[in-house]
C-alpha cells in the first residue's frame, strides 16, 4: 500500500485512517508546493493531479473520501466502517457523501460570501449543513452513535479545517467537544505528527 | 422500499437506479414547488430536508450520492457496483466521490463564473473536471469501461443537466455520445416518464 501525499492537505485524512488501521503502508511525499503533481508520470496516479492518492497492489485510488471508503471497506476488521448488513451502512453512507457533496460546496459558498436560494443549491445551505452536523454531534460522541467510523474522519477534518483555517465555522461547544474527542484518538495524534514531520512512522 | 421524490430533481438518478434494479419499490411525492419538504415530519426522513431520500425497512437514507451507492451495493444482482474485492471498486468509489465532492462544486464555481486559483480548490477546476470526464468516456462506453455502473448514473445525470439546463457544458461528441447511449437505457427511459408524468411504473 502506497500512500502519495502532501503536508498540510487533505493527505491528513488518508493519513490519520491508515493510522487508525495500523496495517503498514509506504508514503510517497508529492510535494505540491515544488509542483511535484505536475511533474512527467503523477497523471497515472491521478489524472487530478491532486493529492491523496494511493497505490494499492496496483489499483489506483483517488479523492480522499473515496479513499477513506475503500480503505475502511478494504480492512473490515478496523470497525471503520458498518459492513453492507448492517443497518448503519445507509447513515455511514449518507455521511460520507454528506462531507464530499455538501460541507465541501457549502464550506465554500461561506467563504467566498455567496448569496444563492436554498432551493438552488444541492446542499441545502452553509447554515443547515453546520445544523446538521450540530444535532448530530451533540446528541452522541460520533456521527454513528458511540462508533467511530471513517466518516467523522472525513467530516471532523473539514470541521476543523473551517473552523481553524478558513475560519467560517463557529467554534460552538458541540464541535469544540467534537474536534477534542477526534484529536484525542492516538491515530489522529500520530497522523498530526507525521504531517509536520515530528514522527516518521507508518513509513514502510 | 420508498422513495420519497418530487419531480425534476436529483430524484431522477435514484429513480433511474432503481428501474435498472428492477425491484419494487413505493414512489411518495414531496413536491417540492409546494413545500412539502418543510411540512412537520419529513426532517425525520431527511433532516436536510431535502430529495430524494429512501426508507428501506425503517432504514432512512438522503443524498442521491449516498443512495445510489447504497442501493447498487444492496442489489449485487443487478452489477451496478462492483464488489468489494473486485480490483474495479477503488475506480468506482473514485468516480461516486468525484461526482459528488468534485463536479458538484466545480459546476456550481462555472455557473458562478468564479475564478478560483486551482491550488486553493479541492476539486481542481472545472476544465480539470471536464477533461477527466471526456477522457474517460472518450476511450470507453463507461466510466469503468465496458460496464456501466451506478458511478455513470451520477456523472451522466449532472453532464446532462450541466449542459441542458445550467448550459455550462460544452456539447463534445464524446459527452454527446455518451449521454445518448445513457438515455438510450431502458430503465432511464422509464424514469425519465415516471418524472414527467407519463408512466406510473415502478410504484408498488
Amino acid at each position: 500500500m502506497k500512500l502519495y501525499w502532501s503536508p498540510h492537505t487533505r493527505s491528513i485524512r488518508v493519513l490519520w485512517l491508515l493510522e487508525e488501521i495500523g496495517s503498514p503502508y509506504e508514503r510517497v511525499l508529492v510535494d505540491i508546493r515544488q509542483g511535484d503533481q505536475n511533474k512527467p508520470g503523477f497523471e497515472k496516479i491521478n489524472p487530478l493531479r491532486k493529492v491523496p492518492a494511493i497505490e494499492d497492489d496496483g489499483v489506483h485510488v483517488a479523492e480522499s473520501a473515496a479513499i477513506c471508503a475503500y480503505l475502511a471497506d478494504k480492512f473490515p476488521g478496523a470497525g471503520l466502517a458498518p459492513r453492507l448488513d448492517d443497518r448503519l451502512r445507509g447513515p455511514y453512507l449518507q455521511w460520507m457523501y454528506f462531507a464530499a457533496g455538501n460541507m465541501e460546496p457549502a464550506f465554500f459558498q461561506a467563504a467566498m460570501n455567496l448569496e444563492i436560494p436554498e432551493s438552488q443549491a444541492g446542499w441545502g445551505s452553509f447554515d443547515r449543513c453546520i445544523g446538521v452536523i450540530e444535532a448530530a454531534v451533540s446528541q452522541h460522541n460520533w456521527l454513528l452513535g458511540e462508533r467511530f467510523s471513517a466518516a467523522d474522519v472525513l467530516v471532523a477534518t473539514s470541521l476543523y479545517y473551517g473552523m481553524k483555517i478558513m475560519g467560517i465555522v463557529p467554534e460552538k461547544p458541540a464541535f469544540l467537544a467534537y474536534i477534542g474527542r477526534a484529536a484525542a484518538r492516538p491515530a489522529f495524534q500520530r497522523a498530526q505528527m507525521i504531517d509536520t514531520g515530528t514522527i516518521d512512522g507508518g513509513a514502510a
